[in-house]
């Protein structure tokens, strides 16, 4: 079931111009032959415009309501700030667009249901932003797992490390479990294929910028999520990190390890009067810019074929779950039942 | 100084339809938002047509005489066999097209000289298919050696081995010099930029096929190239790697040493009851997809621009004469000057 | 202040002829040239007469007693069953006798009170067989963190893996906690300069050997270390491992993150069509090799220059607390103090 | 047929106390538990006494005869200057000693055969200096090949690069090919076994140090090796590298590729501002330092059981003849077969 004839690119809207729309919106331009973008919206004056006249769109909204709207849109990929996501989500689908959603989908479970609910009435495809399954480390483990060579997973880890540089003071509580955990989460979900988190227990501080402490601060993280088979799932996450931006996860299986994410920019080695060196990737970007068009691609080969996301709005409820229950585990100092908060 | 206004995509026909020729193919109409792909050519009976068809293709051809003479094409990629190499640049550059042509430009110093000739006199740009250059670990390793890091390079090393699988009865003479180690003999130069080679010492064998050896294949080969300031340069081939596809490089300077190619998938690495292991990469496509990409974005940006190629006929004309010294060595049985044959 | 004279080799007594005795043994009588072998005792008929035999150790006893008396002795090493080490140690320590003891030093703190104090009070050296101090990688890590490099530690991981072929029904409870993870207890100390644990949370299976899991079997454990100084320690085990035996490190800091432990037999890297293998190690002694003899190689210098050693009576005590406290947060579902267990 | 009993250490003797000398007491001394150094000898004043003292050696002598004359010297380590050695190699297997020779053995093959003669005659044990032989990664690298694993070798590689800081003024002509390279070649010929080398072709200059090159200076150098199997060897030196010491070789046969040496200190990896980096290794003694020790234990086992050396004179003269060969290259400035030289 598709509304997308076989031959004509598949026409996208762009929700939200920031720093990772600008990227997605490229990507629909340029990096996918099978994709043609047809309009940006963003509430910002002049934001929408001066992105699509670089980009080549037809059509510049500052209201995404215009977008859904549009006939040339077949499918959305929302990349606005992360409260406005639900609601996106559920217009978008109301539409009958097919809708790609960056992470996190929703910041309640009542709204990823909601989410949920409105892609299943419309009976379109619904994709969120987890963009580790995409990256080719990750993939490649997850076919070890897939054959069997893996065996049963017993400890899985995920780690993700920015940069640094944010301002403390436009971080909202729980960051660290909503936006940046929350790919670990789903990570570690990738990496026990099948089973379901059961309990978490979080440990969190504000170590970069201790001062910020009192406000609720926390940029440095570690959540222990045990899953129904057995398998603990380790989850650590900074906000800051001198040596760039570090993606890389580990599943120790009864079959053997596999390990992802060397960091490399290239395989250039340097050996000089300091020893040997190699450079590191330095921005999300620069680390995982094929995962952010792999996964874009599977999105638009999804709306045109008609056939579900490989990662969709439960996989996004699971990991958000996680998410919630980290800060109730950070709340009550000790671990909490999934099902508790999850429900 | 350009044909190409602005914001048209740069009209692109495609001469050769063959293995290279349908991946550049594939380039063209996918890969490079800035081209087009308006024109396939080939002799063989219907090739250009069911690529064309393929890919999107305005115009098939089964002369490319025919893709010179369209007002839709600005420019060409020649990926014909090698023999004809040298007659479609001047017949492109004629016709006033750009012209990018697979390596070897030329398999004589006289028919280099007349292709580079025949795009100075049409104005066109001239690039050929030295695709290391646009490797990310080789692009690395050359901006430690323009930015001073590596010092004045001493011993360059470049290595070649594809994955085996090839007819020796379809093998011409001197293939692995012509075909093979050129590519080698532009990376010794490229990463010794300013030095020019002026000796060369080429021993050569058939140690895969040996049954061969008496038709005079050549299947395993190794070129010491002394340059003028001193450096030597080793290249090394061989048709035949039980673990793929290998392409590798070093330059030892006084400051230190660059080592390119870790020939690796991925970054994922399994460790299981033999080992840890790695995948490789198991063909030229897969291990410098990037750099087929970058150099026709380099080729269709400097048409756009009107632009000299960064990789041109001179350098064509320097590698040739390198394989063709090398030709001379094993002849002779001893060490060869280049300004007794690349004259 | 030391018993012995410049020249003469340190007289050792070993305790304990089982495996890690023997290895121990070895590196007494072969492997360190300021020690000699002198003694070797073991309750078990002939065990130490005929460790004694191949090593050329010129006394063999079936009572500790008999080494802790022998004139000969200046020090002891204890690698008696773990439920015998306290007393073995304090009874050295009565006698006179330097006292390196295997890992865990007691299973309780009052009997690493006992200890400590033991060996105070004789004014002897006691060392802590904490290899991983002695490990190259693990040594230039912390000289990372001495000079200032690494910054101040944020997320500190250890990992033991064990190569496997355990028999369940000799494993005591809590195993995992009080002699494997022991040392990763240490590690994390050791990677955090300073600072003392303060919480502990700790989530532990029988994943290798699930039938034994009612009957107390612990496998495979993740523990949660929180330090004074904010960082968090994840220390996590498993009795088996496909690949081997794979000790590794990692520390994180303001200023960077080290790695030890590439697990890696020789630099020796095998390309074949099955892609790129390395050897993992096998067993302890492989991989620590080094670290076993140089742990010995400090204590006899300690016992000759009478100086105190590197890890003492006090490390021991404080990763034993961790140990407890692992179980006790196993007892309660929950992170608890270590003031609660430890004080 | 052995003259040491089973249970009596090897009394040795080293000739020569400079760095490499010093090095090897210290291990005849101290690292190797079945040998018992008792006597040094060097011709300058002094020097054999000190380090006589420093390792606790019962004899020192001005003179080498009075070493081989000694009753408690069962065999010699020679490392004296490269000139003496032939000699002594005769004189020590004249008294009956077994005899371990730094490289070169010799400098002339008719040197070459004397020492070979001296030794057979005598029916001493003859072992020559070829450390890499002992070095982990190569001797894996060899079991790879001995258990037809590689395959065929088609391409083999060996590099040495010191560390720098040498005196141009006290390198004599042809340094690099004899004492340098040496080690190469015997690699190669270790990488090929049961291959000859057939033909030799050398380029050399002083890169490192330009001013010398007049006076004959050669500092860095390629040779190409063919052996009679086909098999092509790439040896390759120079006497500076801005990152310490690195050995490292390569073998390429029909069944893959070893690699070794990765000149890495320790495991370690820092990851900081600059990105990735790990320490590399700055001298022979350090890289090397276990390859030393067990050439030594394997020498010490040889005298002992009477067995033959596992690398001996007539692998000295192989290596000679291409070393001589590569030098005979440079003069004719072409290939050189090793019939013509070392015959």
């Amino acid at each position: 079931m598709s509304d997308v004839e076989a031959n004509r690119p598949v026409g996208m809207a762009l929700i939200g111009s920031g720093r990772m729309g600008a990227y997605h919106g490229l990507t629909l331009a340029q990096r996918l032959p099978g994709a043609r973008l047809v309009a940006i919206a963003d509430p910002a004056p002049d934001a929408a415009e001066k992105l699509a006249a670089t980009l080549g769109a037809d059509s510049a909204y500052t209201d995404a309501a215009e977008a859904f709207a549009d006939p040339a849109v077949d499918a959305v990929v929302i990349a606005a700030p992360a409260r406005f996501h639900t609601d996106l989500v559920v217009a978008a689908a109301a539409a009958g667009k097919g809708v790609f959603c960056e992470k996190p989908m929703a910041l309640t479970i009542a709204d990823a249901d909601r989410a949920i609910d409105a892609a299943r009435a419309a009976g379109v495809v619904l994709q969120v932003g987890f963009n580790r399954r995409f990256a080719p480390d990750w993939a490649a483990a997850r076919a070890l797992l897939d054959d069997g060579t893996l065996g049963t997973p017993r400890l899985v880890r995920s780690v993700t490390r920015d940069p640094g540089g944010f301002d403390p003071s436009r971080v909202p509580p729980n960051t660290i479990f909503n936006e940046t955990l929350i790919h670990d989460f789903d990570a570690l979900r990738f990496l026990n294929p099948g089973a379901e988190a059961v309990e978490v227990y979080a440990t969190a501080d504000a170590l970069v910028e201790p001062d910020w402490k009192d406000r609720g601060l926390l940029d440095t993280a570690v959540v222990i999520v045990k899953f129904d088979n057995g398998a603990v799932g380790v989850a650590e996450a900074c906000f800051e990190a001198a040596y760039g931006y570090d993606v890389r996860g580990e599943v120790f299986g009864s079959g053997g390890m596999a390990t992802m994410g060397d960091g490399r920019r290239t395989g250039m080695t340097f050996s000089g009067p300091n020893g040997r060196a190699v450079e590191t990737t330095r921005s999300d970007q620069e680390l995982l810019g094929s995962a952010y068009v792999g996964e874009l691609a599977a999105f638009v080969e999804a709306v045109r074929s008609g056939s579900p996301a490989s990662v969709g709005g439960e996989d996004a409820r699971a990991a958000l779950a996680i998410a919630l229950t980290s800060a109730e585990s950070m709340r009550v100092g000790g671990p909490v039942r999934i099902a508790e908060v999850g429900k």
